[in-house]
């Protein structure tokens, strides 16, 4: 029989016949009265069983419960199940559980979560995160979708380092030496070039950073955005503040249950105040003491400048527009009105660089000429300048990190808690 | 000021001024008179010119044309544009394009299109494959999400192989030789046991073959779906088949103009017969005299095969099932109805298999009975194993390859052409 979820269950009446398939979640066996707690992907409901339904019955097996509603103020949701019949579906092959997930919290170090991933996304409050995560994704596409993006898929095996070639993994293809793609940087400039105009894409990106800290991932989902015909690089920060407000008023539709669980309130409207990075760092410094390092902040001095644009903007959202060229990639545009300075910015939210993006150069031998002035070889970057030499518009982006996004949006502590599996320098397993 | 679209510019009335901002498709210097087809990502207009406003200007530079539309029987689409200043945006460096675009069909082999990817996806034709594409990623997130599927991503770094550990190609990982992901296998399935249920996931697989065909990608996208709690697996090819019609009344509808370029005509119901493989061999053999390899169809036989169900159907696609066990993988469910067969499909459509799907296996036990009578180390699969010993509940699913079914849709004749930048033995660039 087809089966009913969780929530909708909970929202009948009683006197209801029920089928219901999930995981027991927690058996009570109290002697004068027996409860099961069953676990779907909506909810967890209460099962009122006899004795002998309990037998043979353990921790997060898989089962079909049928039964009757019934009133009962006491049970979660005002209303539990009384049992007819239950039926394993999925047997339990363990001795004891490497630890609980049906507790107020679970009693294992994060290492040991993600070593027994396939146990700690059973808690509510974890899958929650995942729950976000889709609906970021989800609006991402739609809200660029609205906006004649065109969704494009790019290859992640590539015969040439981007960005300058370090940080790179290689792939032993074939006969040759490949590399994993940092990014879609030019790739999708390269559709914005031939007529796509606006493209975006959802995947993977590969850094192989040498630092195993709480905001980086080795692997990660990048939100990629490129749009042609553009005046400059605001026309960048509204859509992304446009998308912001989208987000946001989505998730408090899509999310009430989730966001509950993590204590956030979202705000109404996302206005993202824009200041140029050399007044944060004097900011950062005449009111906190603390010198940036030269054209950017620290991790310390984007938390800083965070708290202090919340107390005087109310916002948990700051552009640092501007960054000097010599902190920016090769393709940056250069904004003339600034000295050394681009047309480029960062998106802080509370206080963690979750966005990089900006104008980037469209002209041919602008792009050759500034390639050259960063030290490198023109000709290295053939395979991508080539894509310049025909009717290349204005056009920039940004890009947001998936886990990154999830991760403040939740207050979470550490990034791997936003991946359903991570991958960092110590950890390519489960 | 703001673009206004093409497709927008000739559903419009004469008199009105617009901005356009496109590429020059075309330039006719016609003496006693001047024309300039501008093209941008909706179609093709035709701009009236003086001769001092040709000068210039040049094939695939991207510009902003400003003027007033009036009505030309002859132009296309009954509308032009009395250009007023046209001013060059994105200029051209070239001596000579590698191969003309604007033409009725592209003088150049598929290889050197795809050496100049930047210009032949510039034809409408090329691009008009990628809207197509669009619209099958979107239609199948769509479709799932409202059957209440979960979209994840799971990581294509593995420490090791997947379904017998052939044909992958390995990543230099720090200090470990790690491999990328054939599928998304083992993480759906997981992901399904954890409690998400039904899963979905439009990612990268990796496959090294060595073979270089018109129907292979070593790099490709996948569109996988899995879902718990099934009774078997024709519960998949339901929810498969439903995909199809939603997706064909979905291009109808947003692939007009797309479809009719390849001049496809998609019906309004796919109805998919069910036919076991072995009776499909024996129909090959019967109608067209040819032998079967052991437990499969090749390449031949499924071409023949897709004949004789368009014959007697009147059907584009078939369902072969029950797939004997010597050919599937370990994890498939074996079918006790058959002696040595399994409760797993192919989908082919138009003569080329775009999907494998079936039931799995969902008891701990039975899997590592299984992997062992398939000649493997049970201990080898045990990161994989170790998610079956927590109730995980009867399942299934089914992999789409996306290039597949949009080479098939349009019936392109190389896969090559369904891809933005394909990769393959031969081809890690553009």
């Amino acid at each position: 029989m087809k089966k009913l979820y969780v929530k909708d269950a909970l929202a009948m009446e009683e006197g209801k016949e029920v089928v219901l398939k999930g995981w027991i979640h927690k058996i009570y066996d109290l002697g004068h009265v027996n409860f099961i707690k069953l676990r779907d992907k909506t909810g967890i409901i209460q099962l009122v069983a006899s004795k002998e339904e309990l037998e043979g019955l353990r921790n997060e097996m898989s089962v079909e419960a049928s039964g009757v509603l019934s009133k009962n103020e006491k049970a979660p949701g005002g209303i539990e199940v009384q049992l007819k019949e239950i039926k394993i579906l999925g047997k339990a092959y363990y001795d004891k559980l490497p630890f609980d997930i049906n507790g107020r919290k679970i009693n294992a170090a994060l290492e040991v979560q993600l070593d027994h991933r396939n146990m700690s996304l059973r808690a509510p409050r974890i899958m929650a995160v995942f729950k976000v995560q889709e609906e970021i994704c989800e609006c991402f596409r739609a809200y660029l979708r609205q906006n004649n993006f065109t969704e494009i898929h790019t290859p992640k095996i590539l015969a040439s380092g981007t960005e300058g070639g370090s940080e790179l993994f290689t792939v032993n293809y074939f006969d040759h030496r490949a590399f994993l793609a940092q990014s879609p940087q030019f790739y999708k400039q390269m559709m914005v070039g031939v007529g796509f105009e606006k493209v975006f894409e959802v995947g993977h990106a590969y850094r192989a950073e040498l630092h195993n800290t709480y905001r980086h991932l080795n692997e990660y989902v990048s939100l990629d955005a490129e749009m042609g015909f553009i005046e400059d690089e605001t026309e960048i920060m509204d859509l992304e503040e446009g998308f912001m407000n989208y987000l946001f008023k989505h998730l408090k539709e899509t999310c009430k249950r989730e966001l509950e669980m993590y204590n956030i309130e979202l705000p109404d409207e996302v206005k993202i105040p824009r200041i140029p990075l050399f007044e944060a760092q004097e900011i950062v410094y005449k009111k906190y003491g603390k010198r940036s390092p030269k054209g950017d902040l620290n991790a310390e001095g984007e938390r800083l400048f965070s708290q202090y644009i919340k107390e005087e903007y109310g916002s948990d959202f700051v552009y640092l527009t501007k960054y000097p060229a010599s902190k920016r990639p090769m393709y940056t545009m250069p904004d003339p009105e600034v000295e050394g300075g681009t047309k480029s910015f960062d998106l802080i939210y509370r206080g963690l660089e979750i966005t990089t993006g900006g104008q980037r150069i469209h002209d041919y031998e602008m792009l050759v000429e500034n390639i050259k002035k960063k030290g490198f070889k023109a000709e290295e970057f053939d395979f991508y300048t080539q894509n310049f030499k025909f009717g290349m518009p204005p056009h920039g982006g940004f890009a947001i990190g998936l886990e990154r996004m999830t991760m403040q949006i939740l207050g979470l502590e550490n990034i791997r808690e936003a991946s359903l599996l991570p991958r960092d320098m110590k950890r390519i397993t489960p």
